[in-house]
């Protein structure tokens, strides 16, 4: 390596290092604030926030920067470097160059849309009324467009968005994936409620206080092996899961919500993430562009495994309640397991998809896709969506919203610019179902290991065959190399239907 | 104003903004480094820190704001601009002329040997062995002599440490004023350990649970009108004031010491501080450097005269200690008022500064003034340190530590570099009490407003009397200006004999 390659190498390191820092101080930032900051930090809040993105961004699209990376990306010097060097100068010259293409007043100008839109979306929902939100709406619509000018990738505009959360994601591809389980879990859900056993459901009549809730919590993350010295769990509205350091991931929950097993769930889902983050890879890609989660899809497959594939398993069930009853007996002693198991796994086609049952929860997102990539390639109106969303529900779930705050203006995404967004859902279960089938293969004891609350074996075939790849591949090329093949809802299907049809006896 | 000068008036106020947005985000880190960070987050935070550290100064002593400082500093420029803007001119030349007299290595030098300086103090405290501390001890006074080399500051070479955290303050002047402390106070603890009641005096025997010690200082912070939206308390092991913004001022306590009151005395000290930091002058002056309080000492004081001045006093009391009784019987329902009040005052000559009484904890902080200046000035050597402690605790309490961790060791601020920091706290228990004596003088209703709970009066006294000023003038010429004199400890020795000798009966 001469001279000049080896200083443009270490100013890229350089400069990711001071990026993965100031990335973990942003983390801080908005931890803080979804936690425990005074309401009316929120103006000072925003200050620290606006200039920790100015100092990014600035980094990013520095004309140094790319100066050095251009040149290492140069065939000449390319082939000096070792491998993990020509992954990173590969994977940053693709970001880096991406992140060229948007002018600095378009990134302003979309900045000061989301903040006014957002505002926009909570009038509209507070008056129940769409059409305050909907000029916003449309404005985001074409500055997305405008986005996609810049970016320029070949086929739908849609594209272009998708491929900012799901790397080489395509409409096409999801179309194709996307009609094949809207139609399969259409049947199923006509299946489910034709039946006996769902005419009869009903909720179990429990309340947990917030010190139970917060307990059975804490057994699940122990079960999960969560690090208590690099890892912590607080509370907020909505759930989320944060990594401040590759020895700080955060995540948080809520006791407050009307289903009592709500804490419980999206516990052991934000400790999917969590774990995640906790094996992102260090050594030659510490601090770097390798560093990091391929995709949202994938990311979301690891909470979704967790929660779906084990925690809503018979198995983990057979492990977990006992520990139940023994330890918040008050609640759930005149609960029999056959009867337990059955409520985790109500399927309720209902109108919002954050509280949407396993099996409906991809209809919702579905619904979604089939909106935005409407909207991007003109099919669709903004002003028709209230119409269209509750067409569609009626459709594929057979409910209707009443209103638009039930409908479509539940979600706050699309007023963030987040278009493209909602289909890594669906992908995360999609892939969290082909990884758990592929680990059930590569190791035929994992029932039986959930059974006896041991996840060691699981967590590290995860880190094996997921986590440790960070970016190297995309989250397809991963899924294929562990699963032998992409994207693919079979499976996922055919889990759904052993599971529900033994549940709902069909 | 010419355009030139607006240039530049531009440019000071925004780089200050940023200093003071990056000051805000560094206090966020240290906050929860302090309060929610996993242990093993420490590595990552220090990344953190260091990147906000080199960000703030960078800004600092920046060429550009350097020019644009001394071109506004110019007569010509200064007498166009408003009295505001000459204020903020006027104190950003001396701050920056003063950050840019130390080389840059010199920092990265002393940060280097405070770290590890810290580890070595940890290390003989836990061998209970100065000498393992001495060398590193060694290093950083011969760095301070080199630092203040490069300030160059005349008089002594203590004064320029003094004046980092006192402005102005000089070694002759707090000679002058400790000497008389000292021996006003020597006095009075001889007078109060020959009495009867000395004699007989014992610690309440009473142990308040964790949540009903949460429940008094709930009560004492909104007495204090603490605001809600503005502020929080939270929990940590040594109890602390940060502002991470005009609207964001945290607090923490301890509820886990073995004193029950502990975290009510800590929090009404802390809350005292944080009443500073939420009335900060804005306006003209937001995130300029005269919203800031010209000193330790200042900022001291304003902790001791809710800790000291209202929370130990009696008509404190007899509003608070029915209270007390009312909310938790069960712990002070066989202690009468006059035992209580007695207890709360407890003189009690100790080894432990922080462990201080109102009376004595002064003595402690000459001793340090005494051994600090004397190191400075090249009259002691650090070898010396253990026994002239052991000496001067011994001719100043009458106690003797038994060894170097209850005696030399037991602060961690000269391992950090902080040799100068310690005569604030007296600083601040001597304004302090020159400012209780002023507000009754200008509101003679206070005591009794206080025997109410009622303390709008006083904070609004504060605000206008201290807390308004900023950094407009020094510490010691608010307290002239408030007060009519600078530091005097005549009336905090008068309030003190007043207060003890009824307590004790001399």
């Amino acid at each position: 390596m001469d001279e000049t390659v080896r200083t443009s190498r270490d100013f890229i390191y350089k400069q990711q290092k001071e990026l993965s820092v100031i990335g973990g101080i942003g983390a801080l930032l908005g931890w803080d604030q979804m936690t425990y900051m005074p309401p009316k930090g929120a103006a000072d809040r925003s200050e620290h926030n606006a200039l920790l993105s100015l100092l990014s961004h600035e980094r990013v699209v520095s004309d140094e920067f790319w100066k050095h990376i251009t040149a290492l990306h140069e065939p000449a010097s390319f082939e000096t470097l070792s491998p993990e060097d020509q992954a990173v100068v590969k994977r940053l010259y693709d970001d880096v160059e991406k992140s060229r293409k948007i002018p600095s007043s378009f990134v302003e100008k979309m900045a000061k849309k989301t903040t006014l839109s957002y505002q926009f979306w909570e009038a509209a929902r507070k008056k129940n009324d769409f059409k305050i939100f909907s000029p916003h709406l449309s404005d985001i619509v074409e500055l997305e467009k405008e986005y996609c000018g810049y970016i320029g990738l070949p086929g739908p505009l849609y594209d272009t968005l998708l491929d900012d959360y799901e790397e080489g994601m395509t409409t096409k591809r999801l179309t194709e994936e996307f009609s094949y389980l809207k139609s399969a879990l259409s049947k199923l859900v006509d299946k489910i409620v034709a039946t006996d056993v769902f005419e009869k459901q009903k909720d179990p009549d429990i309340k947990v206080d917030a010190d139970m809730q917060k307990l059975l919590c804490k057994k699940v993350l122990e079960v999960m092996k969560m690090p208590d010295d690099s890892f912590r769990m607080d509370t907020s509205t909505h759930p989320f899961t944060i990594s401040l350091g590759y020895d700080d991931v955060r995540i948080t929950t809520n006791f407050e919500r009307k289903n009592p097993l709500f804490s419980f769930f999206s516990t052991v889902h934000e400790a999917g993430h969590a774990l995640y983050e906790l094996s992102m890879p260090q050594n030659a890609y510490k601090d770097t562009v390798i560093s990091d989660s391929p995709s949202l899809g994938l990311h979301e497959s690891q909470s979704r495994f967790w929660e779906n594939m084990v925690s809503r398993s018979k198995p983990f069930w057979e492990y977990f309640y006992p520990l139940f009853k023994k330890t918040a007996s008050q609640y759930f002693q005149s609960i029999g397991f056959d009867e337990w198991y059955g409520s985790v796994n109500q399927v309720r086609p209902s109108l919002i998809r954050v509280e949407a049952d396993e099996l409906t929860y991809c209809l919702h997102v579905i619904l979604r896709f089939e909106l935005e990539s409407g909207l991007m390639q003109d099919r669709i109106d903004v002003n028709e969506l209230p119409e269209l969303w509750n067409e569609k529900m009626d459709k594929l779930l057979g409910v209707t919203p009443s209103n638009d705050v039930e409908g479509v203006l539940q979600d706050m995404h699309w007023s963030g610019g987040s278009i493209g967004y909602f289909p890594t859902y669906a992908i995360g279960s999609i892939y969290a179902s082909q990884l758990f089938q592929q680990l059930m293969t590569d190791q035929p004891q994992t029932l039986s290991e959930i059974q006896q609350g041991n996840m060691k074996n699981i967590i590290s075939w995860l880190r094996t065959h997921v986590h440790k790849y960070g970016r190297l591949m995309t989250a397809d090329e991963i899924i294929q190399k562990t699963c032998g093949v992409g994207l693919n809802a079979k499976g996922f299907v055919g889990y759904l239907t052993d599971k529900y049809s033994e549940i709902y006896g069909f």
